[in-house]
């Protein structure tokens, strides 16, 4: 199987937005009238961010799904996205399933494949997704103020358990396994409750490196502090009832691969916080607060800081 | 060094267009108004599309270039761009030169890195170039019309020629070697040729797997066949005279790596298309006829039709 039929064979689909699609040089694409591009690139590397022993259709999931993820951290509706993939061969018992959940989750969010490139070479994937958003209302992680509240959507932690179980340093049960590996490969974009946050949140990320780590970049580039509540973060562990509570403090504040939003807002925008979080169907957690000075603080029950050791992942730390 | 410091220290830089620039979720971007998008994604492999050995400097020149050809292709002028570098370990005598040489073609172009992703893993590339083109003005494949002039920009084979002397199959000049060297390790995209040559040509294509390869894109995407003259394509190659003549016109119409542009315009434009080329500052070449019958035929100085066995560059089926 050639370059040329591998692309048609997998990865063609009528053009919908774009005037071109993948074919020629460049794709064409024109966002709506006062409307913005928001661009986002993520790459992930076998071994890396994936076990090569992974399900071919939820690897195709993940790679668009992380990707998506940034889209939902800035507010912005799905437009289209570019896929580069190095292949060490054209197996086509592998690129029908990796085809099929990448192109399916992209069909759910109307997100157009606009162009790729394929080559020969260690499995990584690389794609750059697009979607818009109404100037000047892109949520940034440069607004957050003293006072707001601080928010989590979904679960997190789940992924690390996963992974902690792939490692061999934790045993779950089964089914409570089987349900944190899904949050790990087959992650859920919240892209409607981007959507729905507009106009209502101040700051906002996406959870990719762990709680603390991507809270951080809202501090610094808001030049604010938080407190957050030990007890209500522990709560954001689907899982957390299998595991020791100091794992699951970790997991939570410091897991990883969870794709989930923290945002802030202030204390008066509760209610319409809950009702984005109802109409986009995802749980929402308050878990602290904006503080005016620098430093992230994370109180137990008695309101004393504890001492945490954790940091965020980091490519090259680690 | 970690994965932020990475960035910080040798990606950095001011944000001229994008509002928002490298460092949130995503980068915020819009086209002037009455513009198109036009997006490219080229992935660069170690082994694959360079040897271990290249200079960093021109490693990092040569995976912008490869992505602005595509834009140069489409007519379209350069506006930003991001970069997923997968890298064995963050070693800044390598970063230091592969960050300057890629930054040095982007300011030269004024595009603006906008975004991107760093993490560990075996050394690949991933560019997604973004330019804006008056709606309706790109240059596409498609557009060749029987009848039309077939052109090519500057040089090809050289990359290729380059190329058999690290493989051993060719032996060449030191400073002939040099200068081919440079074509495969260096190529200068023809941005401004392709903006010169909005509403003067009918279709363009870059060529990156060889003449013969990227012209059939032309010939099935506008539904028409060329013919070539040998001997004006033989004269496509700047070594050409420290080549054996098989070789050569092998070279110029299958060398690949080549990213020049082939174009079709009809006979009235040939001044205009001088002019274009003229300004851009690059040689152009008529090296043949767009036909209305399918195929592509390449006659030899008596109109005889050549028996070429040579083909395009596929990354799976090499």
């Amino acid at each position: 199987m050639g370059e040329f039929e591998l692309i048609e064979r997998f990865f063609r689909r009528p053009a919908v937005r774009s005037p071109l699609g993948a074919g020629d040089d460049c794709a064409l694409l024109a966002p709506a009238p006062g409307m913005q591009l928001a661009v986002s690139t993520d790459m992930l590397v076998e071994g890396r961010h994936f076990l090569s022993t992974v399900d071919p259709r939820r690897l195709g999931h993940k790679c668009l799904a992380v990707n998506l993820s940034d889209l939902a951290a800035c507010g912005a509706s799905p437009l289209g996205f570019t896929l580069s993939l190095a292949l060490p061969q054209a197996d086509a018992a592998w690129l029908q399933p990796f085809s099929e959940g990448l192109l399916a989750l992209a069909d759910a969010h109307r997100c157009e494949l606009l162009g790729g490139d394929t080559t020969r070479g260690p499995l990584a994937i690389s794609i750059t997704v697009f979607g818009e958003v109404p100037a000047g209302q892109a949520l940034l992680r440069s607004g957050a103020r003293a006072g707001d509240e601080l928010w989590v959507s979904g679960h997190t932690g789940d992924a690390r358990a996963a992974l902690e179980v792939f490692r061999g340093t934790l045993s779950l049960p089964a089914a409570v396994f089987e349900a944190a590996r899904a949050r790990m490969e087959t992650p859920t974009p919240r892209v409607a409750l981007g959507e729905a946050l507009r106009g209502i949140a101040h700051a906002a990320v996406d959870i990719s490196d762990g709680l603390l780590g991507d809270l951080g970049h809202i501090l610094r580039a808001s030049g604010v502090g938080a407190t957050l509540d030990a007890g209500a973060t522990a709560t954001l562990v689907a899982c957390g009832d299998a595991l020791e509570p100091a794992r699951r403090l970790e997991f939570a504040l410091a897991g990883g691969d969870d794709y989930e939003l923290a945002f802030t807002a202030p204390t008066a925008a509760r209610d319409a916080v809950q009702a984005a979080a109802a109409g986009a169907g995802v749980r929402v957690t308050r878990i602290g607060r904006i503080e005016p000075g620098p430093g992230l603080r994370v109180l137990d029950g008695e309101g004393r800081p504890l001492d945490l050791r954790f940091g965020s992942f980091d490519h090259f730390a680690s």
